[in-house]
């Protein structure tokens, strides 16, 4: 299975780490709000993200992170964010929680070349692997930031291709974003969904070459 | 209130139509499951819409709109839909319900240019149009598929404005989807967003000119 495969690179937000785990956060600050505002949040970051690529305006992560949490809290609080708790709730996406089987899959994927490629901006990104611990498991931490083009842009990938210096078919590519998959299979990787919640594949004539529950399911190619 | 307005360009879909009218037809043909049906059916198209130009590849409306329709019968039913049944349901959106004060509204328009500038294609736009009974109302019917650009790229909106032969600050543009609204901000329009379902205002940093509940508000231009 898979025997041309030299490196897996990962997709991280909603891949590696909960990103529903910031709702706690917002609980914390906003009692009985937590999971409505982390869940808009989210959903806006993704729309914001899709819509500044579409219409040419890259701007990093980090501040799309920020107007979609500044949607959220006006959408259900009625209310505009000071500076002070904007930044207290935007670090809940440096401190975002890993599924379970992250770190003991990576342990066993060890002899193949490990890398993740993210929207995210390095300011969001970097912190986020150290402080889980696994930035050791990675030869690369790649961000669109250093091209200014969000995935599933066809540059996006061309770039993360470039750098890594490997061919389309040593590489599977692996996230939990039905989108992000489509995009990369787009471009011609292999592709690997992780697809957690059980939802139904999309209908974009893109379809993954293997669906997984979660990470285990790499354990193919150890 | 806009002395150099020369012409008024309208957003088609869910501006002067109600998308979700489609639900109806959903209904009769699965009772009690229009509403969702409807729902996730718009909402995937519209996501797959942005997605494909996202990936560079351009597929006109009426097949993102089919496949929309099957994402939306394969997650609320787990099945499949017969091509006869998916054409059927597809028609839907060429019968679509305008709001109830859009021809009123357009005939006291009427002595401004009054146009159409829409992601659907004209094989669904002109017959939707035409069943209306809106066609003499505008004087271009332009689809994105003229450039097969999707809104809101750059690129749609400056083919617009090169057919239309105007000048950006002689056009108010008009859209009830605020992703549009912003679009066209962004390229430089002056823009109206007709906010139907009192939604919270987006946080692009491109916000509307002008907020209005229904294309009444347009009437101050006439």
């Amino acid at each position: 299975m898979g025997i041309s495969i030299k490196a897996l690179v990962f997709d991280v937000y909603g891949t590696i780490f909960d990103v529903l785990s910031v709702s706690k956060a917002c609980e914390e600050m906003y009692p009985g709000k937590g999971e409505d505002l982390g869940k808009t949040w989210h959903s806006k970051q993704m729309e914001y993200l899709f819509l500044h690529q579409l219409m040419g305006r890259y701007i990093p992560f980090s501040e799309v992170t920020k107007e979609g949490l500044r949607f959220s809290i006006n959408e259900h609080l009625g209310e505009k964010l000071g500076a002070a708790k904007e930044q207290e709730l935007f670090e809940a996406f440096l401190h975002l929680t890993p599924y379970p089987e992250v770190a003991e899959t990576l342990e066993q994927l060890k002899e193949k070349e490990l890398m993740v490629f993210s929207n995210g901006s390095h300011n969001m990104l970097d912190p986020l692997v150290e402080n889980a611990g696994y930035a050791p498991f990675f030869k690369h931490i790649i961000s669109v930031d250093e091209i200014k083009q969000f995935k599933p842009s066809l540059y996006s990938y061309q770039y993360m291709l470039n750098k890594i210096g490997l061919k389309h078919e040593e590489i599977l590519f692996v996230s939990s974003n039905n989108w992000d998959v489509a995009g990369a299979k787009n471009f011609g990787f292999q592709t690997a969904w992780i697809n957690r919640k059980k939802q139904t594949v999309d209908e974009l004539g893109l379809d993954p070459d293997f669906i997984f529950e979660d990470l285990t399911g790499l354990l193919n190619w150890k």
